[in-house]
Order: C-alpha cells, then structure tokens, then sequence
C-alpha cells in the first residue's frame, strides 16, 4: 500500500514540475514566458528526476504505467502490482495538475488562447496525423523503457541513478519531442487532462478528448515493445 | 558560533551567485544581457549548491530561514540553534548582495529602470495579487523542503548531495518560479532588499517594502508544511 | 559477436538522439523548432552518453570508427575486431537515421528548403573550404580521442564515465563545432547520409556525396593523431 | 618537468574549449553564431572541467597562475614549482589560442568587427573603467579560489571533482561575467593576446595591450586575497 502511495507523491511531484514548465514558459506574464523548448526539456526532465528521488525509496519509481507495464511484460515486475501502481500514477498526476492551477491562478485569466492553457496539461500534436502521431508516441516509450533497462543494467553510486534517468527525459524531450509534445507516459497526459476537465480555469476551451488516446495506447504498446527489444538483444 | 558563521558565509555566497546572474542578465550593458530565465534559474541553482559547499563541511548548510524552521519543526533541527542560524543567514544575504554592487559599479548607473534595479536584490510578483503571491512562495517553498527531505533520504556519494540540491533549485526555478520569481527564503529576500535600501545605488527606486512580508511568511508557511507532510507521508 | 550487435545498437541510439535534435530543431512545425545550437549541442550530448550506456556493459562503447581506428592504432584496441566494430556502426547509424525518418514523418513536407533535410543526416560546413574543414574535423576529432583517453586515465565511480564523455561531446559541439557541424564520427556521417539517399523524403534535395569523404578522412586522421599525441605526452 | 607539460596541455585544452566557444558564438557564419552567454559560460565550465581532467592525473591541474599564487600563498602549493607551473601555463595558453585561429581559418576573413576577434582571444570590459574593472575582476578571482579551496574540502567520489570544479566556473560566468567577461586567469588572458598579436588574423584591430594588465593583476591580488580569507574562515 506504501508503494502505491510513493507512485502517488512522485508522479504527483512529476507533474507540479512538468505541467509547471510549461505553464512558466506558455502563460502570459510568467517571469519565465517565452524561455523555450530547452526551458520545458530540463523541466521535465529534472521533474522526473526528483519525482523518482521522492519516491525510489520506497515504490519502484515508475511514475508511468507504460514503464510499469513494459516491466510486467517481460517479468521484471509483478502483475498484481500493475492495478495499484497504475491507479497511485494517474490520481498523483490529476493532484499535481490542480497544484500548478492554483500555483499559477492569476495567469489563467490574462492567458487568452485557450490551446496554450490546455497545453499546460495535456500533449498536442504539432501537425495532427493520428498514425504518425501515434508512431512518434510509440517510438518515443519505445526509447524511453529500452533506455531505463540499458541505464539500470550499469552500476551507479547510489543516488547517480535518478539524475540519469532525468537526462534520459531531457534527451527525449529534445530529439524526439518534436513531433507531439512527448506525453510517452499515459498517467502524464490523462491526469492532467482530466484536472482541466474538471479545475475552473477561466476561459477554457475543450479538453480534446478526441486525441486522448493517442497518448495513451501509443506510449502502452511503445513501452512494452521497448522492453521486449531489450531482452531479445541483451 | 562556527556554525553560524559558515552559514554567514554560505548564504553571502549563494546571494553573489543569485543577485549576481539577476544583475548578469537584466543591468544595461552587462554581457550576459538578455541571457533570459535559463540563466537566472541555472545561475541561482549553482549559486545553493556553491553556497552548500562552502558551509556544508561546518554547519547544516540551510543557507535558509525557512528550511531551518522547517526541520526544526519535525525535530530535525535543535531549536536553540534557530536563531543564530536565522541571524547569520540574512547577515550573509545582506553581505553578498553588497558585494554585487560592488562587482557591477558601473551598471547601475547605465540602467534607467529602477525596478530592474530592484529586481537584482528583491523578488517582486509578475502579477501583483497578494493571496496568489502568498500561495505561490507557499507551494515552491513546500516543494523545496519537502524535495530536501526526499534527496536526504537517498544515499550518495559523499560531494553529490550539494548538486541535487542545486538540480532541486534549477528545477522550482524553472518550473514553479513563473509567478513571483521564486523568494522561497526569507533571507534571500531580505537580506538583499535591506542593502537595496542601505546602499548608494545611482538612481534607485523605493525598496517596495509593501510585499516585502510575503517572501518572507509564504516561505515559512511552507517550509514547515512541507517538512510536516513529508514526516507524514513517509 | 554480441560486441557487434553492441556496437549496432548503441550507435542506433546515438544516432535516433542525434540525428532527431536536429530534425526537433531544424525541421517546420516542430515543437523545438529554432532552439538553437545550444539544444542541438546538449542533444549530441546525450545522445552519445545514452549510446555509451546502452552498449558499454557489452562493447567497448566506441560508437565512432575514429574511436576504433585510434585506440587500435595505439594498441589499446584489437586490430581483428575493428571491421565488425566499423561494421556494426555504420550499420547501427543507418537505423537509427531510419528510425528518425519515421518519427518526424509528417514534417518533411512541410520543410521546403532540401539543404535543412540534408542537414537532419549529414553534416555540412558553414563556409565550404576542403582544406579548412577538413582540419577542423581533424582538430575535432583529435581532441576527442585525446579527451577520451584522458577521461578513462581518471577514476570515477561505475556509470559516471557515460556522462562524462557526454559532457566532453556537449563540449566539442559548442566550442568547435562551428566550422563544419562536428562529425568527428566517420558513421556518425555516413549511415545517415547513405539513410538520406535511400529513404523516401518528400522534395529532398541531393546528399552531397562531393563533401562525404571530410567527414570520413578527417575524422580518422585526427582520431589516429589525438591517440597517439597522448601516448607521446602521458 | 612532466608537472610542468601536464599545465601545458591542460592549459592548451582549456584555451582550445574557451577560446573556441567564443569563436564559435560571435564569429560570422559560425554555426553557433549568437547562441549566446549560456554558450559561453557553458564552453568555459567544460573547457576547465576537461583542462582537469586532462592534467590532473599528472599536476595539480591549476591552469591559472592566480590559482597557483593563491594556493602558494597559503602554504597548499610549493614556491619553487610557481615559476614552471606559470610558464607551462602561459605557453599552453598560446598554444591553444594557435589552434583555434586554425580551426576557425574561413570565419576571420569574413567577421569584419576587429573587436569581435580580439574578444574570441582577449577579454574586454564591457564599460571601461578600470578601477571597476580591476575590482570586478579580484572579486570573481577571490570567489574562484575560495570556492574551489571549499570544493576541495568536500570528500567525492575520485573523477567527480573535475566536474564541480567546471560548473563553478559555469557560476562565476553566469554570475558574475558581465562586467569583465571573467578573464578570473592571467594566463588565460596573456596568452590568447600573445597570440592574437602574433598570428596573420585577416584584418585584425590592435591587442589592447593598455588594458591587457587588469585581467592580470586583478586575477593574481583576489586570488591570493581569496585563499587567505578561506583560511581566515575556515
């Protein structure tokens, strides 16, 4: 039960750091408005870092069900975890996503184009092409969960292994997240989205439902076939 | 006594890092004008783990009022020591900020803006809505020692600890900083609004003593919230 | 055999980073569109770090002919395995280019200028001088090698070594890679450009074969150098 | 003697990645060009960190003779080897500059701001006044040698002290650069100008030479001020 709860504070740290990037770099007034893809790559990749430093004591540091999935797959973690890991990541993200809400209230109603408002919460494509969009999702996990089995295959000083991971996010975010904005995490996207669903924002539009699975099937099927390549090479 | 002077000397340190990079990238004529808020967030994150190095051999190297609270606060900190840690951390701000003065004599003069030059000692909100600003130094503040606590529960090798610490910084300042510009330290912000008022800055402004209490009680109010929800939670 | 496929591997991935930051930073629509040469500098980074972390448990992590054909030339390498390792890289470089084609598919289209898609593959120089650039892949390349030899005469702690070549390529991308865009990688060069003639991109432009063997023959040069220049100092 | 060769080429890889990165960002149709003063201060924190790391299995890798007589002054650093450390230093220094003249051969001729050449070797201040410029530049070397004498007394992991060391000088750059453009090394300035003054630069402006003596003596008196108030401190 504490593992699930560790996967609940993490992916919820994951989230105030990551939507909180890009609300900074998006939201009209920011002190941080106009810093950049750089700016949002390091954001959330330190967010991932320090999510795992807050919760790798205790849970496995997942934060993703596509990574807990891709785990279970090829037997590195036990199925009947699966629901509970899973449930802790997507309530950690919707409680993450009304933090960065009231951290960033005042800058909801000055922002006036509803997409940037929503892009602080969920993923959109750059140009909206369901097959490639989903092919970027599934090779962007795809890395991302053969990179995790490569990284933790080394031996690190205790304590080295979160900040790799966090540079393997920011790495992601820099070549491959170009084409939809990298969710490569279902809980990432689907907690966010349901937070601006719900969270009285000023002048919001649609939360795009209509797109919402693609973040999530694409990095699932990503995150496994990334963990079946690994085992067949190594 | 020790103590408290290395964490005099620690937080005049990090304050010549972190005034610095502000008067690096917004005073006339500097050049690293215009850097933008990559530079302040990176500059004011290696100014903590620089100010830890330098203290973190003697004292605890909180470097911070409210971290020190906070730990006191769940037992983590002798309350004797409080005060002296308190008084020789806003000491050390108002010592370092002198210092950047100092180092960039001839800027002040060529910058008309007497916010900017404001900005170089103290925060001040992008969006000036007092309960909004309060719960904006509130949450980074949380984040911040309640990220302290997590990275404290993980082994390192000895050296690594200081530049989590200083990735932990980067990151609030890259991601929760948007709003307020990111006290989440009572002496950050004092210390140097103190020297802005003390010292001859050509054509300077009012110190805006107005919001001063809200970096200074917001970090407090979180800093001990968080350190409670951490003990809680964990 | 398994070092082979290592060696395959582990450039796919330097290539899927490298190659994709500049397809991130380069190519219309992209969300990292114009980040500069800074996120082009810290994606090849990375890109060589996560590479080496991937395959270094198996190979000798080279990733780069240069690499090989140096350390062989100093004897630190084993003559007999260096055409399965110059295999596997070029091999490993054309997949991971692939790879890229598929993940930025949509924006190839919508790219108009041919050189900007060349570009994403292979590189080019600023100002086109053989004698010039090909001294400056060789100066690239040679200091490479030199750093690389350096960096292992040092001892770190187990995974650390990864991150420190990453830092060494971050630097050799921002310091010197002016001139010519910084191969220093025979494969790093060629897979892509062989990838760029073959695949189907939409309105390419020729791969200019005329510049291809600069990228090939200075950076064998400067690598064969550097090797032997530190043995002759250290 | 190998002492002395092992500053030498420390000093040389320092200069190489310095200069180099200065070039790189300011020089016309330099890939890199206006990447700006986070590309500088970056390239300078790696280029020491590389410089370390390449003389430090060897000398005590100062490459900076402000260093040296700092270090000496203290009693940490033997007087006899100041002179063959200084010198190793200054030739090193040159060498470097020869390099990157080379590496950067087509970009002089079209930069047509002789100034912009001069400060890929020399630094400039960016307001001339030279008691300013002369106190900017002791405060940033006494912040060098007191922070890297603090580093020093923290225990790492063997390989990690190279890297702290260089994201100290990231600090300095980021922070307190703008005044001076952190010459904080006599060596780093004498040397490129030495060579500035000598090579056939396409178009070159004078060296500078009336304020060539800030950005010695100001190094030299804070960083021998620096290490005795470390002492003092600590």
């Amino acid at each position: 039960m504490l593992e699930y709860v560790a996967e609940f504070v993490g992916t919820m740290i994951l989230i105030i750091f990551g939507a909180g990037v890009v609300a900074a770099v998006s939201l009209k007034g920011s002190k941080a408005e106009g810093a950049g893809w750089i700016a949002i790559s390091i954001g959330w990749g330190f967010a991932v870092a320090l999510g795992v430093y807050v919760s790798g004591t205790i849970s496995d540091a997942h934060l993703n069900p596509a990574v807990t999935l891709g785990f279970a797959a090829i037997g590195e973690f036990p199925w009947n975890q699966v629901p509970g890991y899973i449930i802790g990541q997507i309530l950690g993200a919707i409680a993450g996503a009304v933090v960065v809400f009231f951290h960033y209230y005042p800058h909801w109603k000055v922002t006036p184009d509803p997409a940037t408002k929503l892009g602080v919460f969920a993923t959109a494509p750059a140009i909206r092409h369901t097959p490639s969009n989903f092919i970027a999702e599934f090779i962007g996990t795809a890395v991302l969960v053969f990179g995790l089995l490569a990284i933790g295959a080394n031996t690190f000083s205790e304590g080295l292994n979160p900040l790799v991971v966090g540079l393997l996010i920011i790495a992601i975010g820099l070549s491959l997240g170009g084409p939809t904005g990298y969710a490569i995490n279902p809980a990432r996207d689907l907690g966010p989205r349901i937070a601006h669903a719900i969270l009285p924002i000023d002048k919001k539009g649609p939360s795009d439902w209509a797109y919402a699975w693609v973040p999530i099937l694409g990095p699932i099927a990503g995150g496994i076939v990334g963990a079946i390549l690994y085992t067949l090479m190594f």
